[in-house]
């Protein structure tokens, strides 16, 4: 099946392929009464923009998002918030290569494998392109959370980390990489610089927290908070892992080692720790909630690699022509999207049952 | 909101707490004509009974499975199956201080912020119970994808992995800790004692492999068959992080490095690698569909660690009465009910679709 | 697919056949804090319950409810609630002509088409002992909404219909036929008494009024209060024609006949009419919601009728056994119940977009 | 809540609003492969379109859909389709009167009771227009079901049947009210033309069939097919009621009357009646599905109606400007597409389970 809906009560959609006319986003269940225009949502776009620099693929999509429904007077009606974001730099190209043999990594084969064949042009449905509604809804989203603040950033380019001692979140929108630590950025710069030129790609780590979150969201026990945070960010394209606060290290850790002790604080407990990442049972405790997302290098690579076509034959394939060589930068504004999204819609499913 | 149903055609519907007479699943959406009775149920969850070994609970449960509707004549109707099993061991104790004080890293503090109480005995909802409702409703979905076997295993257990070049499947079910390497099943012995011993408790990283998937399940974009095997194993108690194949190491890879080649096999394509873990833009690509999941160790532990009070004030906690020492153990029927849960699912959403 | 759940935050899940060995319900969405025992249930459940007169089917069924979770301290936890109620009077008997041929106007037939066999044993399934397990639900709903008041009783069986000049609310619990009309109530027993001789059937219409819903509840356009309430009735057994307000009646007339004109009142606007039936636009008025439901005559009859065996050869069939000479009287509860499901699962999801 | 989709696995969204820039609809879960282009789409908006004749709205509206996602090449990629109507003729003018007061019987009062405010311009998203979106969305679920023919017809008009006598197929098309009986539509067009001067409106009865519908269809219990039919109806604006088969006239039948006795046919059994209208059990059984839908009158009329202003003050209000005056009129082919909708939907669902 296709299933192109997220969210339970807070629900958007989306619909669009890399080079069709147009993208975009239709968001159900919004509270009534919000502000909104294209300028609430349209600097999340700018973020997460194409062709901003030489680090990420060099489309060029103005992404400029139109709302045409659900608005009224400046102000959310509680009808489905309709967003539209026009296709315009679909490159005119030979797409027969691709048409006709499977990129490895790529979807292509699974989408033919499944449906029987593909629109290949840029990717079709599979396209990161289609992460652009994402964003546009993910900002309808942050209007129903307004005590909530969500950041995101890059740890680590390929085997580069940041060094959390020079984390400084100010630093994160001055550098093309999302890194909280400008000598990582100069690093990366180098890095990327060269995978681009060598026609490779690197895989990266984003991470993202929510402050402001209350204690008490979350759906169990088949919506937990962090089940549905896990499903959001495995669904963006080339995530392969997800961790909620210490993830893996926790299973290294004793009983003891990732106690999150707790003390009688001002506004409620003082928590002394959080390998928990803010979740615990599924519900939020109060503190950050801290996901850690895993991006692969994308499969478009200069370097031939061993496929077959559609006919089945063996043959090879390099992917030519505009890519992102470390997608996970640009996964920034889409994790945070997605943080909120989920946030939203917990936040409401919480109205629902406790009031 | 609770919200304790999973799946989209084939659903399941837990209920049950730790403490009350009985727990239990409906299992709605499964195909006519299986044959079942409690014969094909109760073998898997004899496998995740507590009180089999001196590694996991103390706990007496015989979780007897009764099958209360669905099935005529030894086989399923296509209307929904419940499947009730009896608490038979809840300890009658004195639950006064686990009833007054939040024990850090349990979901006490965080149902009490959602719920306003909680039903405090043994856990309620929030224990590690519950999976045997999971556990029963995926022997049920294992009959719906009879062209699959899954398997499961613990590959670490604290800082001490399993060597994949002693992997022995057969091992598996010759020691008490789903190990396929004898020599650390030995290790794994010495290790949990001494975590039993000292009331302390051990992390673990399970992995879950199924064969036989054939390529084309998943429902892009939001029920991603890689979302939904997120979403489902991040559901279960004390799992922190999910990666489908590479996971996290995806994130240090170059994209040639990362790439599955294929070559023309004899029934479809043959991969020369699996980094993707089977799963391409959300779809199976007929590779074994492979998920990694870490377990955080619990947090009841007999160290007295700092908390509050339902009151607000200060005090000490420290977890007596019966616990598995390495939780993630038990997990292991778990994770594969969860596997097999999701692919029955996608096997019938995908027959929704294409037919 | 069978699909067992309705509702979308305050939900509920039945299982069950009609001689297997319980049916049951497990509600899901259900705010805590509220108090709920065995005691709750229990009244609703003897307003449906079969063998009380001479006028229902003669089976006899204590229907018992127990609740099996959910439930702490006598109040409900936030947690899905399992409510089972044994079967006891399944009696036994040879059931080989149901089984070998199709009971016209029952669904023998069309789950045979579906699901290639059936469980024939009383109707399986389809039988209107599931009904058991709304009203148990129903139940539950009824504490979400203290606020409302629900009124259902029998407006017409066959061809003799109740006077409104003869109302009398306080009526419908005096009689065996939910009859706000005492004069009704007595042609009906001379009616019903008849078609029970017979071996005939009565189809009959059941109203139902809500008082004290406020105006806002609805959730347009595909979740609407008016088709919602369409869905939840017309999965009533034997339902065949749901009417809000004036229904069909509306068709003949006219705009100003039609018309609710309103009025500056003590407490919102004050209604000069309600042919809306309290709903416009599918969100509530204010005004009484008013639901006629018309339900069939049961096809249990003794009367042969022409039929075709499960080999599809030509044959009769004559309905021995237990039934309810007129189902519309015990649909009454059922109505009732389905009614306060339907305004829990509103009421929340109202709450949760609007706070 | 708002909640704007219907179906479960061929679902479809709608947005927009009366006077916005464009309506739409996204569908979801299509198969892939089928023909579509807007070709096939337009003539059933075209069927709709207001302002073909003196008998509805003269609202302007070209009406032209377009595709902006989910095909390629000609045919449905089995990812989401984009549905998109302009609006064009919004008439400027003074809504002034509409925004301060209610109009009894239009969702005015009850969409600020619900959302604090409304889009007040033509109705907003509670306008008749959103159905535009509904017929483009039901051309797309005609291609699922080619083995179907759906044909609905207006029985009545006010106080004015048809004659079954005088019944002709061919005549639907052939005059401006859908009437198969041209006796009919002549009083029709005097009616109409009576109550468009008088500035009152008409209520209608539309019938709605499905041949072809094989047997098995439908998912028992709260999904079944005539429920899902039920809640389609009465979602559509100004319909109050809905019958199956002979709906209310079975309550006047006898068990013996409303039997529809089967013999062996040529292709699976022949029934020698159908007062269930092809459901049985909420299953189809192979007869031709039959719905019955009633129309109130709308609201707009030009006699001036008691009502009450945003302020709370007692005002009049009479409804100028375009309306039709009788909506049942072009509700037949909305009354089509919900009905083509709700049976791709059953198909798939049957699919998922039976295979």
């Amino acid at each position: 099946m296709s299933y192109n809906t997220f969210g339970r009560v807070f629900r958007f959609t989306t619909w669009g392929e890399s080079h069709g006319p147009a993208i975009g986003a239709v968001v159900d269940g919004c509270p009534p009464g919000l502000a909104l225009s294209e300028t609430e949502v349209q600097p999340f776009l700018d973020k997460r923009r194409p062709g901003q620099s030489r680090f990420t693929t060099q489309r060029q999509e103005p992404d400029q998002v139109r709302i045409l429904s659900g608005v009224f007077d400046g102000k959310t009606t509680g009808t489905p918030i309709s967003l539209m974001i026009e296709n315009v730099d679909q490159r005119s190209k030979d797409y027969s290569e691709v048409a006709n043999a499977y990129r490895p990594g790529h979807a292509d084969y699974a989408y033919d494998a499944k449906y029987g064949f593909r629109d290949y042009r840029g990717g079709g449905r599979s396209s990161a392109r289609e992460t652009a509604s994402r964003v546009a809804a993910g900002a309808v989203a942050r209007l129903v959370i307004p005590e909530v603040r969500i950041r995101a950033w890059v740890e680590q380019i390929g085997h580069s980390p940041i060094l959390y001692s020079r984390f400084d979140e100010t630093e994160i929108d001055n550098n093309a990489f999302f890194s909280p630590d400008a000598t990582a950025a100069t690093e990366w710069e180098r890095l990327v610089d060269a995978a681009r030129k060598d026609g490779s790609s690197l895989g990266a780590v984003v991470v993202c927290e929510a402050y402001g979150v209350p204690a008490g969201w979350g759906a169990p026990l088949y919506a937990k908070l962090d089940s549905e945070l896990a499903a959001a960010m495995m669904s963006i394209n080339a995530v392969k892992g997800v961790e909620i606060g210490d993830g893996f290290a926790a299973a290294l850790a004793t009983g003891e080692g990732n106690a999150d002790p707790m003390r009688p604080g001002e506004d409620g407990p003082e928590f002394l720790a959080n390998h928990a990442g803010g979740i615990a049972g599924g519900i939020s405790t109060g503190q950050p909630v801290r996901v850690r997302v895993a991006f692969k290098p994308t499969s478009s690579i200069l370097t031939p690699v061993e496929t077959i076509g559609r006919d089945g034959e063996a043959t090879e394939i390099r992917t030519k022509g505009r890519h992102d060589p470390c997608v996970g930068i640009r996964g920034v504004p889409v994790v945070e999207a997605m943080m909120a999204l989920v946030l939203a819609d917990q936040k409401l499913l919480h109205r629902a049952q406790i009031g």
